[in-house]
């Protein structure tokens, strides 16, 4: 059967999951979200995820109409309806996209008029764009831009208004096509990928920028967690150009490639330009977490 | 007939319109936007409207997928075809939103993969919000949230990434639920408001933000245009809150009021508290520029 | 007998304690102080509070014309005159305002002329206006303006240069005549209540601003030391409004109140929107460390 | 007879001048303010400062308890009771502090609960701490603190909280006893003196920073007009420390000296080190202006 | 004969101009310099450029050790000992170069305890590498880096402490290998070229950022003063990279070139992407003022 | 012998040490460094410095034409060659300035046409300058301009663009010709001496500013380590002038003299106004450290 999307109460072939063009998520962009993956068929963290999309609804006083138990709810309901569309070496993306609803042209936009658009889809966990880095690393390049300062919007309220995002990381692919966007804070330090963490590690010290400029990345998290277990020390700090420059390794974190090596900054090499031995450990414990080879299972889409 | 909305080359009745909420329209608010508004039926400055839409296409690298001159012939299509739909009384809005088309999952989004989005439809203009300031004055508040910098993302840029602006509105309306935001940037100064630009005008000296922080509004160039005909000095400069709060009348503008007299600002009276013969004047030569009542209009809505 | 105050060395009822329109306190607000209360009739930390007011007068660059220790035994002797004006169940504010004493036109103000003005004074200890925010909860706003920078003046300066206070309280109250404001630096970062520090709990730890951009309160360090006794873990770190609006618990420190618990941030509920049990906890170990209930003797003044 | 002063109503002889130390101009610095003086026994702009004065009241939301031509009124009573204090030759200040009135512990210090406390006074025009700088001009050296920016407290709200500039004419002093504050704001750029605005001439043209991040003071607003009517181009704009270093002239305007000449900055000579032909001609059109010769008064004072 | 170059107060050929690597040239880049290129063998504004010297020797407290008539005959006497190494269709450099003489180990650097080290010298007028650029336009990029800020050392002191630009235009050359660097402000607005000014037009307006944020260029002057003969309004203001994106034309000014016309910006084209009609006209009337076609002589030494 | 000199690959005596006048040294001051001290006539940390030498080069991009191992290898056989200039109880700097060699005018200047200039030189250790400051302890005084931030050019990358630094030392010594700067970054935070790094030691907490703003120094980090060696609580934090004028003790560190004293800041006495004890625990472990007494030596050079 062909993929089903849920929106707002219904369960939708993909090809028809459409919503008006004079929704709130189009006219305004007025749309938290969340973006979660499975592993093996299981949702990674999925509790997590709802709870931070609960934390952005109410910053955002948006009103789901449904409790964070009735979303995980709902959620594991549209992923069971569309596990027969992944075969089993396959993984997917689970998404929620949750705007203010209808927007009525010149009515106040903070005032929810009706419901809310809650839109729930999964979509075939494709890595290939990713899954070389995993060997040869990539290449993390900063843009002229800076990200949105936390007393604009702070980036910790996970939402789709994110233009800035895009157009930053066209700076970065200026400089290399391939590039990944390190977009630097307002005082020029590192904040962020344009939908990532960074992390590098210098001296056998694995730093990450605090967040007071950045999502509190659920990937993010799940680093530091498993650094803590591997009994490698860890700082939440600020990171400076100069640091990633001169660390000895380098990656980025994100839902969909967990771990992703940098090898090169700003065409400079990262370390020795190969992917290093603590970023390969950290890669080994996550794969350990969570049963599988992560980094197999993408490189197996592009061999 | 039912409005019709144009989608990307068609035409389908409103309540049809819908995009897949894949979009990167609503994945990424990645849609440059303008709004248009008629006189008496007649498109105010479309041309204008079009040529700053094709600068922001420009700075976003979204291609279209047609010239400008084609735009504006299509945009002439879609009003004439819904001209029936208004009174000779009621004018509407004519909105362009086009994203960079569909969002392939995990894909580089800043490759614009397919066709453009191009959604351009028309709505009645409902002055309703708006009407009673004609002669009351609204009240102008700022929010503790600011302005997105330019050195993020360009405000002249018109685009739907608009969440910072939702929430700023939100906080303006905890003063006072019908207060109009009047956004500082991070230096303190007055940008603009949420859809709008910020006038005051002190011992006859018509003032307004430089277009360094905020929006290169139609309506913001019409008033200085009508001020300049009028003999009226302008000012394009800093602003600050002190200024306005000291100013002797205070307006905003929009492309559906054209201008909104301001009578309170952070609660306290803006002059003697009441609408100011400058602005009366400004909005009279507004409304001879289109040749009808603009004020008229909008109050007939509500009485 | 009424209550006696203490100026530059006489003591002299209170109805005439007064000072010369011409002393630097008025004509320039050059004036360094602290205020301290009494548990049981027992000052709190007077010596801390002295030791902090010498580090005031050294970089205000103010001779007070007594040593430390003749302050302490100064300030004890207006306690102990005023002693018999507060009943058992009652306790007092213990004041100091040192000012660079008169400030001659036209002459250089950053040479103290003559001898300083020192005043000391008892106040009742009135906990009407807070009383009842230790049950409910109060109500922590965000004003528009932002904090004086250190770089301006530091505020642990204790001084009574306080019109920026003033009107940011003013401005939070403009969302809510009961709010507290909860004052942001110039990054947005949260910094200190209008008389007060700022605290949150988050996931079980206590956090509040570092001293980079507020008063290094003595109530602050007093939660400090109970939460380090109570095992609860402590940061001085950056703290935003997402911090707050997404915390658990929350609450404000200040020499009258100790501890004020906060159950609305910005018309969000924090956490559950009740007064929390770690709140409670360091509430409870600050009555035990003073050896009396602070919220009943608070409470009795209300009911 | 000795000089009276007026507090609140009545009219006291100077030494009994005083106010309770519960007053929130002494608790608060709740206190806004202006200073006039006279030439030839008139006051000069007063009603351009008692507006002022009530653009101050209004922004900290002081109700003085009586309208601007009744403070005008009050003022001139004041002025014209002490005129015998001085001597033909002689002039005066005119002095208004309004604080908020009684500041009563514990309560909203936002909320004014009884009478504003209203002084005005004169004082004897005492130049001697400036004559000498008609002739040597002074030396204007930079303190290492920052203006408060008008994001934390518009200096054109003239108020007494001015500890901030106290501590930063303290730091300027430390290069110079003599030395003249030209403080800077948060970005560099020249913003104020202590107590005055800061002009310079290079190539002809005179240069003032705009009131972006400065007082809009009376004297300089008298100098830009006496600029005009003799000719010489102005700039409102910014003034870095490299313009003053290489000017041909610079100068400060405050109410007591007018125009004080400045020949050197940071101990650089400003052009050639003497007092420039440009600031010559102004100070003459101010003499002309007033009637006498404002330099020849301040220098019998010395001599 | 050889190239004589100037070394405090000896000629030397250039083969052996040659200073101690002791000198504070080297050791702290405490130098000042100035650059001025002739026109058909005539010094263009060598006047302008020495009293640009002596305002930088003046901020940097460098005593020369002679006066700027001396520097002129000087610098005179060094050209014309060289001039007939140069053909008649062909110009030079001429450079100044002075630090603050030999820097002792552990000395107080501020200290000038020998003679300064000053030298002169001609060089080829190598147009090679822009030479191209007058036909085609060249490419800006703006560089992640920026600019120093004037609070940490005003551009205006033209100096050889240059390893910021150095770096700034090597991030702009990942880019483009032909790129010349647009650097931007701590604010996102354009400063200035590497060595450079920029200027952009738009609706037929010049406009360039005000000195505020980069060195007043003799270029860049010239360029103003043609355009005002040429009836091209000006406008010295903030430009920020929209300006440049939307603009119709913008070119760079230096020393050499005098304008190279930029027909890309970012990757994206200026205008048509072609060189302008008003660069053509102001490098037309440079040619003009300069008696010879600046363009040919470039293009000729390339063809 | 004379002392002898290595340039690119020669010795030479240091009379004859010199670089053409057209090194990108002199142009641009394209130059990286490092400065190491003997102890006993046995370099101290060379590998260390060696090692911040070559990320150094690695972000200018120099290419130095030789391996780190080389580099030590020369620069222990530039030491050896001239031991026999230093007597026993004396000892020598070590100093390496690399720049990217000849820079050709009008060149693109990120582009390393030839060798590099490899200068590496010893130098009579002279304390002259600091002994007396171990005994009294010297001056510290902040400047008014401000370190270049980090987004402009990181100060660990160690190089000899330095005019920033001597002009603000130059301000620091307005106010004492003694004094030692202390200078802030743009939020006002204490960075770094114009070449060493600053602790502050307060309730026996020694603190120092993190690398967020100011070089890695070789010597901090070696007072880190004795700090933790001998059980002394260190945190890297933010440092505000306000930390050093209330401080208990306070001293530099810079590789000449390891650790200097300071018993003033900004004219107000350091704790007693004496060198504390914690300072002097340091000083006596370093001197352990190193075999000798640190003191005694520079004591014994104005004795």
């Amino acid at each position: 059967m062909a993929r089903q999307v849920y929106i707002s109460g219904r369960m939708v072939p993909e090809a028809e999951a459409k919503i008006s063009i004079f929704d709130s998520a189009i006219m305004l962009a007025d749309t938290v979200t969340e973006s979660t993956r499975t592993f093996r068929h299981i949702p990674f963290k999925l509790e997590q995820h709802i709870e931070r999309l609960y934390l952005s609804l109410k910053l955002t006083r948006i009103d789901p109409g449904m409790s964070a138990a009735e979303m995980l709810r709902t959620t594991l309901d549209v992923f069971e309806a569309n596990l027969d569309n992944y075969a089993a070496h396959e993984d997917c993306w689970i998404v929620h996209n949750i705007s203010r609803g209808l927007a009525i042209a010149g009515a106040d936009p903070t005032v929810q008029v009706g419901k809310a658009t809650v839109m729930i889809f999964t979509q075939f966990m494709d890595l290939k764009p990713w899954a070389r880095f995993y060997k040869d690393g990539c290449h993390g390049v900063t843009p002229v831009s800076r990200m949105v300062p936390s007393q604009s919007l702070d980036p910790r309220i996970k939402n789709r208004s994110r233009l800035a995002y895009t157009l930053a990381e066209m700076e970065a692919k200026q400089v290399d096509p391939a590039a990944q966007s390190v977009i630097l804070d307002l005082n020029g330090h590192v904040a962020e990928n344009k939908g990532g963490n960074i992390f590098c590690i210098s001296k056998g010290v694995l730093k990450t920028p605090s967040t007071v400029n950045c999502l509190a990345g659920v990937s993010r998290a799940t680093v530091l967690e498993l650094a803590r277990k591997l009994g490698i020390p860890t700082e939440e700090t600020v990171v400076q150009p100069y640091d990633l420059a001169t660390a000895d390794e380098m990656f980025f974190t994100s839902t969909p490639y967990c771990i992703m090596p940098a090898t090169r900054f700003n065409t400079l090499p990262v370390g020795d330009g190969k992917v290093g031995p603590i970023t390969k450990r950290l890669l080994a414990a996550w794969s350990e977490l969570v049963g599988m080879d992560i980094v197999a299972q993408a490189e197996a889409q592009i061999n």
